[in-house]
């Protein structure tokens, strides 16, 4: 595998090697799809890999690897590859046309783990020529947990299910309503709790927003989120069939609340929010996104979870 | 206890009266007030009720009866009265001033039930005299599960959250999604499932717009609001803090939810919207309102609720 010429700072680039395409034509481990698609990912490759190939989600939302790992257990795959995922998107990108990305910058630094945690090692040995912007994360918890867009987009869709429907446009962020924030604020809770029964301390939305942005204001989340420059121009969705649903809802919530529950915790509102997704949307987010089963966790205590995830 | 004139059919009349609390002074049974406030009324009465006086909540919502008789109780009252309630007011009025209200019309019918169930026929022989629109109901699950408000309003609310908070003005019920409708009918289903476990047969949502109103067509909820005529101008509440939470949330979805979980079923679509209403409101709507122990059942089985509501 190799990476972008490393004098490169942004632009537009084949879309190829931005999935670690090219070159070398054999080396196709980094998944850069939205989360929705792994499994589907998995799948293909299941009987196309190699031992000890690396492959890395970028990023792997909540649960990618874990996941990704299943599908391949499933499909009766017997390589013994290692499993990464990385907390975020290596690139601040959007795509330009047909198999072209307009690369705006690269993150100086993304945490990555592989799975079990105890691989995370080898798989940064393998990286870091290519790309040392990757670090190493405690396990796959703490780059799944810290999954910022499963806060802000499905309850901000859902709270405004109305007005997108109606076609009248309005400003994602900067249009966030104290009613709105409050449901933000109740969904960060119940996902830093989770986090932190598995010994993970997750990045709440106000410190993410803090750190990520400059000139962020105020004590509550509502204030923050208004006051960011950043946000101002970024349109709703103009209809519910957005992947502000359709990726955060089975690969965010779902895993966040199932991961929370195996752990004891009751997340009303992050489960809650599911449901209602599910009576809007006629879809059972609960089977078709990332539970326990599809995790790889079906049956298991929170312990036997932990064991399995660090791998000691 | 007497009632309005039996020649008025409509006009401005003093509060007093359309609370039976006018004429002859002593006649206090009519409890009209909205159904957050029923456990307040009980409460104040306790230790001035009689033996065989009738207590008519007009309406009743869900579990209204059954709420008022447990605050008695945990208030020491020792009488025996006859708690009923009505389906719905018997009056479509609107305030119109300081204890005046407008009469648009009364009911030709209005079901009503006693609690437990038979004492319905006694109830209704005192009541007969002076309101005839009154009808025996099988019980106050009957009464109490035909809640259409419950279905209406908090999905609404809470789909329009953002918008209504923006201060963007719309039509509550013209302007309604196929989303939103989505969200209605999956809590119109679960209220059905939960009615149908007792042995009630519910009115859904459509075929209570039909028999409602003139004009209703289509095969979807969805179509069936829209096309109402009589639903033109009614504009949304202008602030969350709107009885249609208030008021339909711990009276209305709570018990439904809550009878429903005591049947057996799981009610995910309105468990998760009182959830979500929890969050946004930071009130714990399943502690304020009609949960089993406010109503009750707490700690009964489904069938030994079936026996204390029905007397039999």
């Amino acid at each position: 595998m190799e990476g972008l010429d490393p004098r490169f700072r942004g632009g537009d680039i084949d879309a190829r090697v931005f999935m670690g395409l090219l070159p070398p034509q054999e080396a196709k481990s980094l998944v850069v799809v939205p989360a929705n698609a792994h499994a589907a990912i998995a799948e293909a490759c299941a009987h196309h890999l190699r031992d000890g190939q690396v492959i890395v989600l970028n990023p792997g939302r909540t649960g990618g690897a874990m996941e990704f790992r299943q599908v391949l257990k499933n499909n009766g795959s017997t390589c013994r590859v290692l499993v990464s995922e990385a907390q975020t998107l290596l690139f601040t990108c959007r795509i330009s046309g047909p198999a072209r990305v307009w690369v705006a910058s690269i993150k100086r630094r993304v945490p990555l783990a592989a799975l079990p945690a105890r691989d995370t090692k080898r798989v940064l040995e393998v990286l870091s020529p290519i790309y040392p912007q990757f670090t190493a994360a405690q396990d796959v918890l703490e780059t799944g947990m810290d999954n910022i867009g499963a806060v802000f987009h499905p309850s901000t869709v859902v709270l405004n299910a109305a007005r997108i429907e109606s076609g009248v446009p309005f400003e994602f962020y900067r249009d966030m309503t104290s009613g709105v924030a409050r449901l933000l604020e109740a969904i960060d809770a119940e996902r830093l709790a989770a986090a932190e029964a598995y010994g993970v301390r997750a990045t709440s939305a106000r410190e993410w927003l803090e750190r990520s942005y400059e000139g962020i204001k105020g004590e509550t989340l509502y204030d923050c989120i208004r006051s960011n420059p950043a946000y101002a121009g970024i349109v709703a969705p103009r209809s519910l069939d957005t992947r502000y649903i359709m990726e955060d809802v089975p690969t965010g919530l779902v895993p966040i609340a199932s991961l929370g529950r195996l752990a004891g915790l009751d997340m009303p509102a992050t489960v809650g929010l599911v449901n209602v997704c599910c009576a809007i949307y006629r879809r059972n987010f609960w089977e078709e996104g990332r539970n326990l089963r599809r995790l790889g966790l079906a049956g298991l205590r929170m312990i036997e979870a932990s064991v399995l995830i660090r791998g000691s």
